[in-house]
C-alpha cells in the first residue's frame, strides 16, 4: 500500500494525509497476518512470498479474484464496516477450496471517492481477522481515492487470493458419477451475492430500514441479517480433501446460486436433483422470497437459499463424511444426488 | 469469469445476457494468452497454474495489485477502451520487475454500473494483448455489474499480477551505495498516475476537450496524449537482472512520482540527487506544468515527469548498462546519483 502527500493533489479531491493516517493504523494488523512464507514488509512495489516455507514448494497455484459487490452499501447504511472485509476473504478462500487449494496469500483493492479513516480501519480489521483465521497472509493491496467515480460512502472492495494444492490433489470433478450424493453446508445468509435484488426488495419496494426488526427475522435486524458474515468452509472441508475420502467435487454457491454453480463442477452429461427443503435456510431467504414474490427458479439462481457450499461425494462414503463434518462443527445435510442429464432439477 | 442469467435479477438493473455475450466474445482472446503453466480453462472457480511448467518451480512469488484509476474517464471521453487494459498489465508487470520478477499470470477485475459489450470487448482485447506481449497468462478475472455504485460510462479496472523470481535474485535495494548512478528510462506519458489532477487542469480549468490539438502537444490530441500506453520495461530490463550486471535496485515511477517512489528502494541513510533536465519528457508534462501552474516539487510528486522507470546501478558499470539498454531499443539517460542523506533532491 502506497501513500502520497501533495497539496495540489489534495485540491483535486485526493486527501492523502487521511490515507496515510489510516494506513498507519492498519499496518500493525496487516503485519499480524504474516505467515512464514512472507519475505517482504509493507510498502514495497510487490509482496514477496516463498511457498516452500509453508510446505507448498512444488505445488500448483490456484488463484481467484472477487468482490463483495453492493454488500458495501448495506455496510454503509448500517455504519458497520468490519464484516465486509471478512466476507471478501472467506468468499475467496471458498473459491479456491473448491479445487482443493488452501490459501497462501491475499491482496486487496479498495476504491473510494473519499477515504474515511474510520471505515477504512474497520475494513482492514475485517480483512486481517479473516486472513488470520484462514492462515492466509495479507501480502499486499492498493487503496485508491477517485473522487467523481464513487459517491458519498460508496466504495469498492475486491481482492485476489492465491493458494496451493499438490498436483495430484486438484479437484476437477472428473471423478463425479451418477448416484454421487450432494452434501450441503449451511450458509449464514446471502454471503456476498444477490444484494442488488435484496436491496431493491427490502429498501425500494418494502421501504424497510436497516434498523428494522421484522418478526420473520427472529430477532435480527434487516442490517444484521444482510451483513451476516460469509462463512469460510476451509476448516471443515480441507481435511476431507487432503486424503482420499470420497469427495469428488465441491461447489461454492455464489452469484448464480445452486442452479448455476453446481453444474460448473459436474462432468458433461451429468446433472443433479436438488431438494429445496432438505436444509433449513436462515430466515432471510423465505423472507426475501415472500416480500419479493420471487419464483423458485429465480430465487435459486440469485441467492444461495441457505446452502453455502456443496460437496459431491461417493454414495457409499456419504454417511461417514456427514459424521466427520458434524464433528468439525458443521450441520451438513444431504441435499441431492447426481443424475444423468444436465443442469439442476429442483424438487420440493 | 462467471455469468448468470435471471429475469428478476435483470429488473434490478443487472443485464446478464449482455455480459454473457461480451464474455463469449472475449473468451477466445483470453485463451490465446495461455502459457504452458495454465492448467485450467475459463469458468472454473479458480485458475490453476503450475509454476514448474514455465521454469519457475521452487522460485519465490512476487504479487502486486493495482488499478488504472481515473484514466478510464479519459477512455470514456475518447471512446477508446483498448489502451487502458494494456496500461493495467504493463503497470503491474513493472511493479514486480522492480523486485526482479517476471510475470506468471494476471487476474483482472472490472466493476461497472452497466456492462457495454463494446467497451468490455475492447478492454479485454487490451488486457489480452499486453498479457501476450509480457508472456503473462490471463488466468482469471471477475466482472461485476453494480448499478448505483458506478454512473454512466464509469468503470473500475484493477488487477493482480503474480510473478516469480529465484530467491537469490530478489532485488531488495540492500546493495545500493552512495555513488550509484540512476539510469532513467523514458515514459510514454502519464502512464497510470496523476489523472485526477490532469483532468482538473485540462478539462475543468482550461476547458479543453479530448479531441483538441493544442500545438504544444506536437500533433497529438489531448485524448491521445493522456491515453498513451503505460510502457512495460520487462524486455529491456529483465535480462540485466537475471545475471549479475551491477543493477542494485529498480524503481517504477507511479503515483508519488520520482520523489516518493525512488526512496522506497533505497536503504536507510541514502537519498538521491535527480537532474530534472537530463531526460526530455514527452510534451504532456511541460504542458500540464504550464497550464496548471504546478510548482516543481508538486509536479515531481504527482507525475512521472518523463521518467517511467529508474535503475540504480554500480557507477563503474553504468556505461555498459546504458549501451545494453540502447541495444534493446530504449533511450536511457543518467538522471542522477545516490548520495548520503535521505529523500530525493531535485537539481535543474
Amino acid at each position: 500500500m502506497q501513500v502520497m502527500t501533495s497539496k495540489r493533489y489534495q485540491e483535486a479531491g485526493v486527501d492523502i494525509d487521511a490515507m496515510a493516517a489510516a494506513l498507519d493504523q492498519a499496518k500493525e494488523e496487516i503485519r499480524a497476518t504474516k505467515t512464514p512464507g512472507v519475505l517482504s514488509d509493507i510498502g514495497l512495489f510487490g509482496g514477496v512470498f516463498d511457498p516452500s516455507l509453508v510446505g507448498a514448494g512444488g505445488e500448483c497455484l490456484v488463484a481467484s479474484t472477487d468482490g463483495v459487490g453492493t454488500k458495501v452499501r448495506i455496510a454503509a447504511l448500517a455504519g458497520k464496516f468490519d464484516t465486509v472485509g471478512q466476507c471478501l476473504i472467506n468468499h475467496c478462500v471458498n473459491d479456491i477450496l473448491v479445487q482443493g487449494a488452501r490459501p497462501l496469500f491475499f491482496l486487496d483493492y479498495i476504491g473510494t471517492g473519499h477515504l474515511d479513516p474510520d471505515w477504512f480501519a474497520q475494513v482492514v480489521h475485517g480483512l486481517s481477522l479473516a486472513c488470520k483465521e484462514n492462515h492466509c497472509a495479507l501480502l499486499g493491496g492498493e487503496t485508491a481515492e477517485m473522487p467523481g467515480i464513487y459517491d458519498g460512502d460508496d466504495f469498492e472492495l475486491v481482492g485476489t487470493i492465491v493458494g496451493a494444492v499438490a498436483k495430484g490433489k486438484i479437484l476437477d470433478g472428473s471423478k463425479v458419477v451418477a448416484g454421487d450424493r450432494l452434501i450441503g453446508l449451511p450458509s449464514s445468509g446471502l454471503h456476498t451475492n444477490g444484494f442488488s435484488l435484496a436491496r431493491k426488495i427490502l429498501f425500494d419496494e418494502c421501504s424497510f430500514e436497516v434498523g428494522d426488526h421484522p418478526p420473520e427475522l427472529e430477532g435480527a435486524s434487516i442490517g444484521e441479517a444482510l451483513l451476516a458474515i460469509h462463512k469460510s468452509y476451509l476448516k471443515p472441508v480441507l481435511p476431507l480433501l487432503q486424503k482420499e475420502r470420497g469427495v469428488h467435487a465441491c461447489a461454492h454457491i455464489t452469484g448464480g446460486g445452486v442452479l448455476d454453480n453446481l453444474p460448473r463442477v459436474l462432468p458433461k452429461g451429468l446433472g443433479a436433483k436438488v431438494l429445496t427443503n432438505a436444509l433449513d435456510p436462515v430466515p432471510i431467504f423465505p423472507f426475501l422470497v415472500e416480500k419479493g414474490k420471487i419464483d423458485q427458479q429465480e430465487a435459486w439462481r440469485v441467492f444461495n437459499m441457505g446452502i453455502g457450499f456443496i460437496l459431491v461425494v461417493e454414495a457409499d462414503r456419504c454417511q461417514e463424511l456427514l459424521e466427520e463434518l458434524e464433528k468439525a462443527g458443521e450441520k451438513p445435510k444431504v441435499v441431492g444426488v447426481v443424475e444423468e442429464g444436465e443442469g439442476v432439477r429442483l424438487e420440493d
